[in-house]
């Protein structure tokens, strides 16, 4: 087990070797560990390798010139440079912040980035200004479109935070595939089979191989199948990749590059990096944000009384469960399986920093 | 076999009748048309009875007061007095767009509304200026939130309309469900089963019976159940209800008002009518609308050239179907089912206009 203050401050330091400025590295271990907190581990430590090697193949640039290339009184695009994606993503949803802050909302399409981590970090961020955050960002290409086997998408999340008064926020951060991608990493890794629904084989046919991606297979869209509206979910792919690279100029769609540095460089390129999509809608630019925090408590205490069906759980409000699991573990500590501990290790002796090994 | 002009003519005197001033009666009749166009006749005439209905209860504003009650330069709230939903929605649609060509992005959230038909109409108004068109509404509830039995969402839809080149537009318009309300209604009709994944009964248990609603089922959200994500389809639905009626002062959730009048008004608001909301942004606010419409072309030629599954239709861009679907009927009329024309013959006469029932 571990203090969020000890992996926060081996994090910073890790950047920090890899060239970051203290701000830049302090907003990248600030994001890894949020996605530890909330019970996302999927991207919390266990990514840092990945970034730690894209840097060591000089493929993500730890001293960028993050601009705005283009702009309007509520928009704009940034350029990342190359960024680590904490430190673009941070650095976008900033600028619709205080494009908000000025005329009412801010949208920004973000190009030149890298992996972000946790899409729903972003849109929080918007909270505390009393706005409404968004953020969304394409990913590598896993999922296929409806009836079709080829990978064209990412599992594309998409977050939305919404300030309350006395509730706690609502906070919705979800792929739009009907698992993560973790989560069959996670079977696969234990040796099970999956439910159906999640990835086909590479003819289409349904699978519950979580190691079907190894043969051709792909992801399936949000809604599984046609019959069950697996075209919204592709249709909401689609979106999140539009918003986030054709709107900005990254590549889209099957040209998002490798987050891992063991899968080389595609040989097609259509933009630069991986692309983002932030929003922030400041909540006094549609009425007093004293009211629409009372309305949104009424909203929130009204879906809490849904009747929950024989056997099933109380009705949960977007972002109860990632908060829940903050308090927990808040409490109890961090807890890292052994085998990326030892990754840790390794990448603290490389760069001639401290990482303690302990007990899980 | 009705032409698109004579149902046209027509659908605009009911609305003349039922007091609307010549410009509301053309924006009602073109949003009911052009659902009839698009292969959605469930949107389409089928609906006018409902509205008539409503207006004979006086429950439905012909001559409102539409207006903006608070706003900044890229946001605004719309009062729609009660209007037809076309109407209300037509004119925020249209703030949103002039806000969008001063400062970039245009977002309008309208309580006091109505069902207002297809969504996509309103996102595809954005497309002549070069912009994204967004467009979203809460409905009446149906929709049981994730673990529930409690019809707490309705089917809230989500349009968005991208311009492109020498492709088609991207045209995404999709309730957050499995299905759309109305195919359940055809199923019932024709004394079907469904598919299971999209109702349950009142208990929550698995059901393919499309008239369980009438006995207390729900429709389950996008994803079916929560081993396949329906928690998403639950947060996307939440969202819309959140965006359209809360930031706006509209009913949320289990208060949102009936959209026909054999069914009572409820007991209990928590807000004026129904709401929407809305969203524009310019293309050259983000990059020159040229680079960008090649680049969506290039887009959608990649998507169209992903492999289908052996056996499977090609892949489909968002708003193929209903495009081509348009073309068809364009060329070879619209077709009304016999008891719809009969309901067109009673309200004609009853408002003492001209309607031909003729063979389908």
């Amino acid at each position: 087990m571990y203090t969020y203050e000890y992996l926060f401050d081996f994090t910073k330091q890790v950047f920090k070797k890899m060239g970051c400025n203290d701000q830049d590295a302090t907003v990248t271990a600030r994001v890894f560990l949020a996605a530890e907190l909330r019970g996302l581990a999927s991207h919390g430590m266990i990514r840092i390798k990945d970034y730690f090697q894209l840097w060591e193949s000089k493929r993500i640039n730890s001293k960028p010139d993050i601009r705005i290339v283009h702009e309007s009184p509520s928009t704009a695009v940034v350029d990342g440079d190359g960024a680590i994606g904490m430190v673009a993503a941070t650095r976008s949803m900033e600028i619709a912040i205080e494009k908000a802050d000025k005329c009412g909302s801010g949208w920004v399409s973000t190009r030149g980035s890298n992996h972000f981590g946790i899409a729903g970090y972003y849109a929080m961020m918007a909270l505390k200004h009393d706005m409404i955050g968004m953020s969304m960002t394409n990913a590598n290409p896993l999922v296929a479109p409806t009836f079709s086997v080829s990978r064209f998408l990412g599992t594309n999340p998409i977050a939305v935070a919404i300030p309350t008064g006395n509730q706690p926020p609502f906070v919705a951060d979800f792929a739009t595939t009907p698992i993560a991608r973790g989560k069959l990493a996670v079977a696969e890794k234990k040796g099970e089979k999956t439910l159906t629904g999640y990835v086909q084989d590479k003819n289409g046919n349904p699978s519950d191989d979580p190691s079907i991606l190894k043969e051709g297979g792909s992801m399936l869209p949000l809604g599984g199948d046609y019959e069950h509206g697996s075209h919204k979910g592709y249709c909401l792919g689609s979106i999140v990749d539009i918003f986030s690279a054709v709107l900005s100029g990254a590549n889209f769609g099957p040209f998002v590059p490798p987050s891992v540095a063991y899968l080389p460089v595609l040989d097609k390129k259509v933009g630069e990096g991986t692309g983002h999509f932030f929003g922030a809608m400041r909540i006094d630019a549609f009425q007093p944000a004293s009211e629409f925090k009372a309305k949104m408590d009424k909203w929130i205490s009204t879906f809490r009384e849904a009747k929950s069906a024989p056997g099933k759980p109380a009705v949960k409000i977007p972002g109860d469960i990632e908060r829940e699991k903050e308090e927990i573990i808040l409490k109890e500590g961090i807890s890292i399986i052994p085998a990326i501990a030892e990754d840790m290790k390794e990448i603290a002796d490389k760069l001639n920093i401290m990482f303690e090994v302990t007990d899980p």
